[in-house]
Formats: C-alpha cells, structure tokens, sequence
C-alpha cells in the first residue's frame, strides 16, 4: 500500500493542506486564511481542522504516515523552529515541529517554502530528470531553492538559498533585508510594480505591467527590459558558479514569462562561460501551484523508515 | 603500509609534483618551468621526468598508487580533458588523464586547480573540521572551490566554482572572460596593481601595493578599501545562497590580508543576512603553498579499491 502524508504550505496569506500519496498524487486537500492572531496554538488549531478535513477525503484504511511543512521561513534541516518570518511575525520562534509531533503523534518535516518548491520540481515537475537544479520564484519576494545531487542545499543554519538577496547592483535600491541593490529589487512581482510606477505606468500588480507590454507600451517594456538585465546577471553568477543542468523560474510573476525571458537569456549568455550556459536550461516552473506541498510532502516522504 | 600517490600542480609557470601518503606528508617533490613549446607530449614527457625524481626519494618498497593533477581548467569528474586553459593555450584539448594513465599504467584523477586547493583546506588545512566551505584565491585572477558536505562541487561539465566571475558592477571594468564588472577585476592581485596605477601609485605587483597601505599612503589604502568592499559584496551573496561554515581565502594577494579584511567584514554583515553572516568564520588559507598539491592527491586516494 502507498505511503500517505500531509503536506502543509503555510503562506502569508493562506494556510493549505493536501493528503499525497508516495506516487505524488494528490488525494484530498483543504484551504483556510492563515490565521493573524492567537500566535502558534491558533496555527496548531487550523492545522489540525484542516488535517480533519483532508482526513474526511481519505478511505478508513489510508492512514497519515507523517507531517511535511514548507513555510517562509529559515528552517534547518535537523530544526524545527520558525525563524524570520517578515510575513508573519507573530509566528517568530515557534517550535512548530514540536508543537504539530505532540499533538499528532506522528513525524514532522520542515522546510523553507523556496527549498520545498525546488524539491517539488525535482520530484515531480521540470527537474524531475536532472540531478543539479536551481529553483527561483519571482513573488511579493524572489526566493531560491538549490538541488545538487538531487539533495537540496540547505545550509548548517538552514538559510541557504536567499538568492533574492545576491546583490546585482552595489548602491542599488535599499532593500528590507539591509542590503542594497539585491535582484529581489528588481526581478520580484513587487518590484516590477515599483518600476512601472516609476515610469509612470498606472498599475496595481505585476499582470497590468505584462498586459501594457503586450501591447506594446515602451514603458512597460523597458520595465521587462531592466527586470530581465538583472535577473540574467544573477543567474549568470550561479551558472558560473554552480554548473547547474536547469533553473526553472516560477512565482506568480513569471506569468509574464515571454515579456522578459529573452532579456534573461541574452544577459546569461554574454556573461556567463560558454559551456556552463549552453548546459543550464531556463524553464518555467511545471507545478507552478503545486511545487510547494508536493516538496514538503516529499520531504516527509523522505525520513527513514517512515 | 601507507598508500601512495604522485599529486601534481599544473601552474602557468611552474610545474609541481610530490609524492603524498594517505596521511598528508609529502615524501619527496620536484619543479620544473612548465614546458611552454610542445604541446602534450612534452608535458607528458617532464611529467615523467619529476615521477622518477620524486620515485629517487622513495624507498624500494613505496609504489605509487595513482596520479591526482590540479590543472587551471575546466575539468569534469568523469572527464580527463583540458578545456578553458587560457594560461596554457597548448595544452587546449588535452587528454591528459588518457595520456598520463597510458604512460603510467595506473589510475589518473584530474581536477580545477581551485577546486583542488579548496579539498586540499578541507583535508589538511583551514576547513579540516567543518563540512561546508568555501575557498577564495586571489591571484592572477579569482578563484573559487565550493565543498558541501565534504564533497567539492564540480557541476556537471566540471565549470562550477568560478567564483571570480560573479558579477558586482553591471557596467564595471571589462573582463576577460566577456562580462563587465566580475569580481576578478576587483580582487585579484592583478586588479589591485590596475587599481594602483589608476590612482596614481608607481607599483609592480600587489605586495608593493600593500607595502605603501602599511605606511598609511592614502591612495593604497583606498585601493584596499574598495578591493574589500567588492569582495565582502560578493562574500555577502555566497553566504546567502549557501549558508557555509567558513570562507577561506587564500592566493598571493592574500598576503595583504590586514590592509583588506575587515572592509571585507564590514560589507558582508552590513549586506549579509545576520545568522549566516555570522556564521561564517572568514579565514586565511593555512596551507598557502601546497593546498592544491594535497588537494589533487586527495583526489587521487579517493579512487575507489585504490
């Protein structure tokens, strides 16, 4: 019989929960706004009513084997505390692996929502057939998610793969983090906002600046032109530095995919070495809602002996 | 009895070997010019030539077990080709792993000449104690070697780790290499002799750069500041992405390591993310002049049923 876990992608803004089974399908799933106030137990609460929920889809004999988490967050491999969350503070320091083990009697994983995705692509999306992939998401935020050897990289403190922190441009604009001139400045779906705004451009979201381009506005365009610059640079350096078969580029802004994606690969190529960038494919995301849970429900997948 | 292995330094001048036990002494070693006229096989042939001196200091009854290289070249795993040698053009194509192992009828390993040095501070030296690290070499250019979990990461075509190619100035200083503004312009000990000069300063090479920053000329002083602000940038990216336990930094110009480091420091906690940033320990190199050698013969006594 297949093994069957939870998976969990706690989001910023909503909280969702499927039962996968060890062949990557998904069973039965459950969603709910993720909870603002009454800190961890709130959370503890709403997982457990959500794990209710996506229990009520299951047969009687379809038992939970354990629990996967990805959440926007630093989270070692062999830690389970919730450590900077800018989207939700009021879960800063939680013990969540902890908290969930105790009231569900059964195993938990934690990872970083980026690292889950790019493990989601590896198992079941892009990257499926290659064993060196980085993932980069181009959201509210640009975050990363590396794969090597199949293994995702995730740092002695578990705070690797920031690549929306790598700096392209030294005395750029500031950024929340501290820095100054990181590409999440210039490549994320808020920054793409930011930019056509500063161009004059009328727009709410990310989708407004892509549909002007489509139709040809010169600002919106150079909004794309600029956005892709800076994300080739960036993924120049990681070519060139990792050697990488596939980066695959999902998040809700590259919707906008065919706006800049020539801009990216004309700045990769006349920077990187030859070899390294004729190897590394830039792809799309293939589970673009989906990298996420199936990533952290591999993770649980993945503990020994489950 | 000990294994044995012929570890050999392929520089652009000078050609190193030793004999190397599986415990890290060097038996007995010897140099040469590196031939600069005719081709391969005058490499193979002073290749030979430093075996049977290095075999002169050893007893009857200590066999070579192997050969490890460490070549400036993009050299994958599996692969003995020399590629991307732009110090050594005659050696472009080279199968020197086929022609070593016909020559000296026993196994051949060939790795990046960064690469080996950063498994040389992992074997013996700075990293001998922790399991991810980066290792730094300012010379004639920037090099990098990237070791996670003990393993060097070579990529697939064996490009990766081309850390003085990353990136810090969109519009900087033209590289070599077809990019603009790659660190290597910034910190190698050839950028801080240009640096030098564009400030006016009569110099010949980095260490009379750093002799005139120690007796408080500002101008030298200046070059060391920048050089330190664009390589703690890039450290800031690296700990980022990878979350390591120690940077080593090594090569020539690493001699002037008090007129640059804590400028290094500074940018890369103002830029860096606090929990990994201080993590990661910044270090000299502890095996200056033969991290790579023990690299490459690390290499060499990692074959399997060596």
């Amino acid at each position: 019989m297949n093994k069957i876990v939870l998976a969990v992608d706690l989001g910023g803004t909503n909280l969702r929960m499927a039962a996968v089974s060890d062949d990557g399908a998904i069973l039965s799933h459950a969603r709910m706004p993720t909870p603002r106030d009454g800190g961890p137990s709130a959370l503890i609460d709403a997982l457990e009513a959500l794990a209710a929920e996506c229990r009520a889809g299951l047969a009687e004999s379809q038992k939970i084997a354990a629990i996967g988490i990805g959440a926007p967050a630093n989270v070692g491999p062999q830690h389970g505390i919730l450590k900077n969350l800018p989207n939700l503070p009021q879960l800063e320091g939680m013990d969540l692996k902890g908290g969930l083990t105790e009231r569900f009697q059964i195993p938990v994983t934690l990872e970083n929502d980026a690292t889950a995705a790019a493990i989601g692509e590896n198992w079941l999306g892009a990257s499926r057939n290659v064993k060196d992939s980085i993932m980069v998401t181009l959201g509210t935020g640009v975050g990363g998610g590396v794969i090597l050897n199949n293994e995702p990289i995730r740092g002695i403190d578990g705070t690797a793969g920031k690549i929306g922190h790598i700096c392209v441009e030294p005395d750029g604009v500031p950024c929340k983090c501290g820095s100054h001139g990181c590409i999440e400045q210039y490549a994320s779906a808020t920054a793409l906002v930011r930019m056509a705004k500063e161009a004059g451009l009328d727009v709410a979201n990310s989708f407004d600046v892509y549909k002007l381009a489509q139709s040809g506005d010169a600002a919106a365009l150079s909004v794309f032109e600029k956005m892709g610059r800076y994300l080739g640079i960036t993924l120049a350096g990681l070519v060139n530095l990792l050697n990488p078969e596939m980066i695959i580029i999902g998040g809700g802004a590259a919707a906008s995919w065919d706006a800049f994606i020539d801009h990216v690969r004309s700045e990769l190529h006349a920077r990187a070495f030859d070899e390294p960038a004729n190897r590394a494919q830039i792809v799309r995301s293939e589970l673009p809602d989906n990298a996420g849970i199936l990533g952290a429900a591999k993770s649980a997948l993945m503990i020994d002996n489950l």
